[in-house]
């Protein structure tokens, strides 16, 4: 069923103990930047670096005794997979997480750690599915998919739920958008605490399959899509699409290189590190200040894992 | 007159609506491989990106006001001339700052955003003091050394004096030495407070004129030194040698890549952006680990002003 901001509050207090209640940061050089004042939920600073942990801690503290025997199963090599592999391990599940035999080292490493069972697949997005079925029909494990999954939706709307009542007067509130977990729970929550705050999210012109669904009024999926944003390659799900089109009016793309001005910004100014899906909002106001000008805006910073190795400048 | 806890406690007080009192932050993972606890003080986050705004903003704020119209002076590139220019600034107080020609790009804009002067020189010891002293000359600037200098030694101490206040029962406190104006302002805090609490310095190898000086009981002149931390090449001072050598009985030396891992941990498992001189008490720690075992640690994070272009990962 469809969260609402009830369901919301109750996936609030279900992980109220496992997650991080994470930092509201503001940076004076950003807002004279900005011209308008800019609140940054800083989900960065979430246990295991995303919010991401909130969605997949909502989804195993929801299992039931026997589903959580059974453990919990996915597909992804990013935040999802990690943040899965961990809540799993504070409950004592299993977690089998599904990965292309490509993903980088240090990826397989973070979900290993966790204690989760890596299940290589070539890959393609034939050989994920197919090995992940293969892994679920075999363990009965309950598949928690990364964002079209309603207890992953609610989740993850507790971050802005914790956000407005820390800054209860923020009249815009921004956040990225790649399956849209994020925000269609950050949607509900706002809405359902106050019609009058807009959302509006940023994508990249790279994988503007968000933004492209909302000018058809169907869900267009994401085809070839090429940006550094990593995080928001995918379509919108089922679950997501709706809330989106009737929550959102206004999704603003940004060029690569727009994101990695705005990271650079972030990581200079307020010596933090976020990945560039993260600073996709702040390049979408940044490109569009007059949208927001004597705006309060509130940014939710989605993550902060990033390749050092491998950085944008 | 050499600073005592009551001074550093009234420079607290002069400075406390001028700077930020930055945030203690723990890393779990941090922990785990330390096998200690360890409570970082996040310089990082104050203003100018580092603690030298703590001594600066004291100087500039104990000035007459006779002085304050006259300016001030100093020969840094680095963090202490940025600091110098932004609390004269604050004051509206001219700010002339000696910089050698080569000195990056960045910098010299960061100077240049806080409204100071520049005065280029040729890139040696004997032009920049010589240029420093025309300025006096010409201008009757006060001359606000980076360390050397009671009002800085008293403000770097406001640092410590806030950590003990925040974190009450640690048992070691560690910072960097360069000049020694954070770890004699740190000493002087700490002793002050309780003087059961040991205090650790970490410096790198490439510059261990502060190891080399406890060893032979007089200051010696770091000499050539070279080390990716670029905010601990200077050598102690006939102010900060003296408070060093009574509260100071050890300095753990540490490699550029011990320097570098330590950083990338931080910067990995904690999200925040670090320069490598903040990273070396860290290095220091992980290296000597028995010495540290069951004891509450405290490390002070000097500052996170790294070129992003330039990052040795």
């Amino acid at each position: 069923m469809e969260p609402t901001l009830q369901t919301i509050r109750e996936a609030a207090e279900r992980i109220n103990a496992f997650i991080h209640h994470t930092p509201v940061l503001m940076s004076r050089s950003i807002n004279q930047k900005a011209g308008t004042a800019v609140f940054f939920k800083c989900e960065n600073f979430q246990k295991a670096g995303a919010f991401k942990m909130r969605g997949a801690a909502n989804a195993v503290l929801s299992l039931t005794e026997e589903e959580r025997q059974r453990g919990v199963a996915t597909h992804s090599s990013g935040n999802h997979g990690q943040a899965l592999a961990k809540a799993a391990q504070h409950v004592g599940a299993k977690a089998y997480i599904v990965m292309p035999e490509t993903a980088p080292e240090v990826k397989k490493k973070a979900v290993a750690e966790y204690g989760a069972e890596i299940i290589f697949c070539k890959p393609t997005l034939e050989a994920r599915e197919s090995t992940l079925s293969r892994v679920i029909k075999a363990t009965g494990a309950s598949f928690i998919h990364p964002y079209n999954d309603d207890r992953v939706i609610a989740g993850q709307g507790t971050a802005a739920l914790e956000f407005l009542q820390e800054i209860v007067d923020l009249e815009v509130v921004m956040t990225p958008v790649g399956g849209g977990g994020l925000l269609s729970g950050t949607a509900i929550a706002v809405k359902g605490l106050s019609s009058a705050v807009e959302i509006i999210a940023g994508e990249p012109e790279g994988a503007d399959d968000a933004w492209r669904s909302l000018q058809e009024g169907k869900i267009v999926p994401s085809a070839s899509p090429h940006t550094i944003a990593d995080g928001l390659l995918t379509s919108l799900g089922s679950k997501t699409f709706p809330v989106i089109q009737r929550n959102i009016k206004t999704i603003l793309t940004v060029s690569d290189q727009e994101i990695v001005q705005a990271m650079r910004l972030i990581w200079e100014r307020m010596k933090m590190v976020v990945e560039p899906s993260a600073a996709v909002p702040l390049a979408a106001l940044l490109k569009n200040k007059t949208h927001f000008e004597g705006k309060k805006v509130g940014i939710i910073i989605s993550g902060g894992n990033v390749d050092l190795g491998k950085l944008p400048f």
